[in-house]
């Protein structure tokens, strides 16, 4: 399967001018070949837009949606994009992936909301996985932060996915999500992580952009620099396959050792 | 506080020899200000010796514990070693730490076990988790293998430990674990990690070396090269608080959306 990661400033505010830009993006990734276009978190409306956030959101089948799967369905391409989804009166800060035949494949809710402008803003997820199948890969979706937790990926691979799609926000400075984090979960879980992220500035918060592919040897596969770019991957299943037979971490896995993690009790604090 | 890290291809099958080397680097420690050694996997006896393991295998309270906490108490130094420990007529890939007064503190034993060798040699552990207090430092002790689970690590620092202490045999080729795997523990649960790592050649296996510390921010504060060697490395513990401060990991996890990684059942498997 070939992906592209469209990383990108994107247009604040503006959901025609991002539909616009999808368009070119998946006009561009499909001439490349590509089988799926990842957009990062929030694209459709700008991630730093405040309340704004709140006014463009629009449900998982709302009109933006609709525009997005004609597009997918025009070029033949599956497209997972970040967006604010409104469900009555709840907001999300939600990704959906779009199969090549325009219908809606999976939707997901950010689980782990990260600090107070996104905990202000939005209803964090249930923490329900959400997998597609595209092409024939296994596709599992989480949203930035989500991502830093092991827990999050792990879960997913043990529910058999290969490759973790990320739409992310990452400001500056921290290099240590996209270098080491990122591949990191590749590793540990022998599966592809693509991660991709906004660039350039956006009110006050400026991204690092480093939009990158992971394989499950926990290779950096590709990585982009600071500026907007389309990143064009592809991904062969059967690395997960030849990883998986030198390392057997699923299998070696002790969960009757693991029960402590679902403890809801405090952190314990050494003195 | 002060750790030593031991790196060493020690003397396979040679118990007299291995006390005499730790007699040696306790004393080199020490005089640089260690308040803490830490030994590789299998260091009293050798790591890939066959069933002389079984033969070489002593309880927790066997001679040569008794003879490092001699070692200890003399020197004023905590200790950390693996060996093979004998429980009636099971034998368990062990680390013991004995505190700088030579009291036996905590063993470990490893619970993920690596390979066919591992587990035709040592029943694994039960995942009870292995804690000491030394100096200002709340240490979980891990063996190799199991640093590469983030499962063990979260579940270490979730009892509140700042530092993850690793006796390792760890073979070549696969440096993504000191420069990729151990990093990211250490970054993901704001914690230091020390993994101890033997080095050269051990009948048919060479080791890697790279033993490394890392800090809570996830980067390498040391690492060794392929050599032999003591590194000596301070440790702050107030760079765990600076670092918990910017990003709140431990807090922001959603325990009740892990459940899933305590299933025993067994991996979805994609098609």
């Amino acid at each position: 399967m070939r992906i592209a990661l469209l990383q990108t400033e994107g247009h604040p505010g503006d959901v025609a001018g991002n539909l616009a830009l999808l368009d070119d993006a998946s006009r561009r990734a499909k001439t490349d070949g590509a089988d799926l276009l990842i957009a990062p978190e929030m694209f459709l409306t700008g991630y730093n837009i405040g309340d704004r956030t709140t006014d463009l959101a629009e449900p998982q089948d709302g009109p933006s949606a609709a525009h997005i799967a004609g597009l997918a369905r025009g070029r033949g391409l599956a497209i997972v994009y970040g967006y604010p989804e409104r469900s009555g009166d709840k907001i999300y800060n939600a990704a959906l992936a779009i199969g090549p035949d325009g219908s809606a494949l999976v939707n997901y809710r950010k689980t782990h909301l990260y600090g107070a402008e996104e905990n202000r803003l939005f209803r964090a997820g249930d923490g329900t996985m959400a997998i597609a199948r595209i092409g024939d890969f296994s596709v599992g979706l989480l949203i930035c932060y989500d991502v830093e937790f092991p827990e999050t990926v792990r879960l997913l691979a043990l529910a058999g996915c290969d490759l973790i799609v990320v739409p992310t926000a990452l400001m500056q400075p921290p290099n240590r999500i996209p270098d080491l984090l990122v591949p990191a979960r590749a590793c540990e879980n022998q599966v592809f992580v693509a991660y991709a992220n906004r660039c350039g500035a956006e009110g006050s918060l400026t991204y690092v952009g480093q939009s990158t592919v992971a394989g499950p040897d926990g290779a950096v596969v590709v990585q982009a620099g600071r500026e907007a770019a389309l990143l064009l991957v592809e991904l062969d299943k059967e690395r997960i396959a030849e990883v998986r037979n030198s390392y057997t971490y699923i299998e070696d896995r002790r969960p009757e050792t693991y029960g402590g993690l679902q403890a809801e009790t405090p952190l314990a604090q050494s003195a």
